[in-house]
């Protein structure tokens, strides 16, 4: 099959590859029905993360089953499924936590930018619709797989509250899927921090109630004037970067709560900021698997819409345009369709 | 009136100063009945952190109430109170939400290591007891101006609930009443991270189930071993150094709470460990204030005895010895009567 490699920076092949098999008993395979390319693919894509080798690309998918191992009890060929970044068994004390991508034996899932993926762990990683969406649905239920369970967290993590006053830090998908939980989670004021135009207005669409374009002091005295002085109850941390961590840690009230769900790439936190900070501060690797049930259902009664953060819908022979439309910023997410 | 100075390091004085006077409409002048040396007292002590001027010391205390300003409403000479290290006027929107340490008009209490010691913003930092106290509570009742109330902030902050599992990084006065704070919450295993035989007799009197000597790696991975490999819900780092931290943050459990109520020096913590961690964070300055009414009916009550802690007992104008004693480790903590 033809599949999606990344063989270092801003190099994206589409190319021949073998065709994924069951290879443990607990595997499915799966027929991709849609991928995306994810923020996180372009740490590597811009040669800021390098994996020596050439690596199969995606992990964020939705499809239907086309084979599962012997020892898979609760999926069956040509069932619609939704999974995670990171397969995990959905059993072990992690998992029984909540914190699926912390499991005992979990795997991540690659080369999700193809027709058909091996899914390890089937039974705990996979969740199964209803049943076969309507071709509408489809980029709302790949967004649970990654950016709308990662920004679901981030709210979640940040402990967002009815009435809560809260900050998102970042307009990429993953900070607009943050301000759309926030808003389902009941937050009052939702101060979404972006200088794009297209961004902002999806911001505004998903329940911002605010938009601050300015950054660094600027930004943080705009918070600042916005709370009356108080800083923000919950505030969501949705890019990775010291400088988006710094203005997150800066923004939120004595005992609020920041979260950080962006991959931080060298971000380092100074004891006396969140020490005379007060800061509650809760991150980490989304556990989509904790929310897939729940998030899907939503969908599923069309409450949310969080697939309105796919702006570019290209095939998937056309991955490298994907990747260098989100590279660029001309596209918020890009939906690749085998 | 003689009292406390520390002119540099190691060099305290007991000396004649200025004998304090109501200087707001919202002070009071309390005559101390006992106050104490505190770790944090010990960082200028051994010329760690500089004021580069002499400095009266002491912050925590309980005594009577000598004088009250015009302002003040809901004290009157004569009652027995106590009050936290950091003033604060009990009605700005961050005490409303308990963090009272960081309250809009906070001032730093100084002084306490004296007979009479000025409070401001009387009315919304010191609490009185039902009548004056026996002898007996008054140790107990010291403690909680601080140690007793950092620890249960600890405790609190690390989100103790019935039936968890426990891990206390530090065996100082704070250490120990976190262990306390974290059994009276219901924790159902209480390891106390100590080396030092009097310390882990108190640590066991207040409710710690194991005792580990080992540190660093070693450390980690006894306390890994006691946990089944899964590591703790709740870990209190009571020291405030990067070993300390260190130490906290790797025997947590992924989702698990993580505390830290030392004052940090230097210390600096990795997003990525924090990230694939999954570790909950919050602390800060304890919120005495939040906890005194209840920490003081505990007390008052016999339920608890926070003032085991004590294993010194000296008269004030031997505050020197108090200092040497507790940079030596020879004494846990020292109560000092006036």
């Amino acid at each position: 099959m033809y599949a999606t490699m990344l063989y270092g920076a801003g190099d994206v092949r589409f190319e021949d590859v073998p065709t994924p098999k069951v290879q443990l008993p607990a595997d499915a395979i799966i027929r991709v029905t849609a991928s995306c390319v994810c923020g996180s693919d372009l740490w590597p894509y811009r040669g800021i993360q390098d994996y020596g080798r050439p690596v199969a690309m995606g992990h964020e998918y939705c499809g239907v089953v086309e084979e599962v191992g012997s020892a898979v009890k609760s999926l069956r060929p040509g069932q619609f499924v939704i999974g995670s970044f990171f397969a995990s068994d959905n059993t072990c004390p992690h998992c029984q936590q909540g914190y699926h991508s912390s499991c005992d034996v979990r795997e991540i899932v690659g080369g999700a930018q193809a027709p058909l993926l091996r899914v390890p762990l089937a039974d705990g990683t996979l969740v199964a619709t209803p049943e076969m969406p309507g071709d509408d649905l489809v980029p709302s239920l790949l967004a649970v797989s990654d950016v709308m369970g990662t920004g679901w967290f981030a709210a979640d993590a940040a402990q967002v509250r009815p009435g809560s006053t809260t900050v998102v830090v970042g307009d990429g998908a993953v900070g607009l899927l943050g301000v759309l939980s926030a808003h389902l989670m009941g937050a009052e004021r939702i101060i979404a921090m972006s200088r794009h135009p297209a961004r902002q207005a999806i911001a505004r669409q998903f329940g911002a109630t605010d938009i601050i374009e300015a950054r660094g002091e600027d930004g943080i005295a705009q918070v600042r004037e916005l709370t009356n002085g108080i800083g923000a109850d919950s505030v969501l941390e949705c890019v990775g970067t010291q400088q988006s961590m710094d203005q997150a840690i800066k923004v939120v009230r004595p005992g609020g709560y920041t979260s950080f769900v962006g991959v931080p790439h060298g971000v380092q936190f100074r004891g006396e900021d969140l020490f005379f900070g007060h800061v509650h501060l809760h991150g980490g690797p989304a556990p989509v698997r904790r929310y897939l049930p729940d998030l899907i259902a939503k969908v599923w009664d069309k409450s949310i819409n969080p697939g309105l953060v796919f702006d570019l819908d290209l095939p998937l022979a056309q991955v490298a345009d994907a990747y260098k439309a989100m590279d660029q910023r001309t596209a918020i997410k890009a939906i690749l369709r085998p």
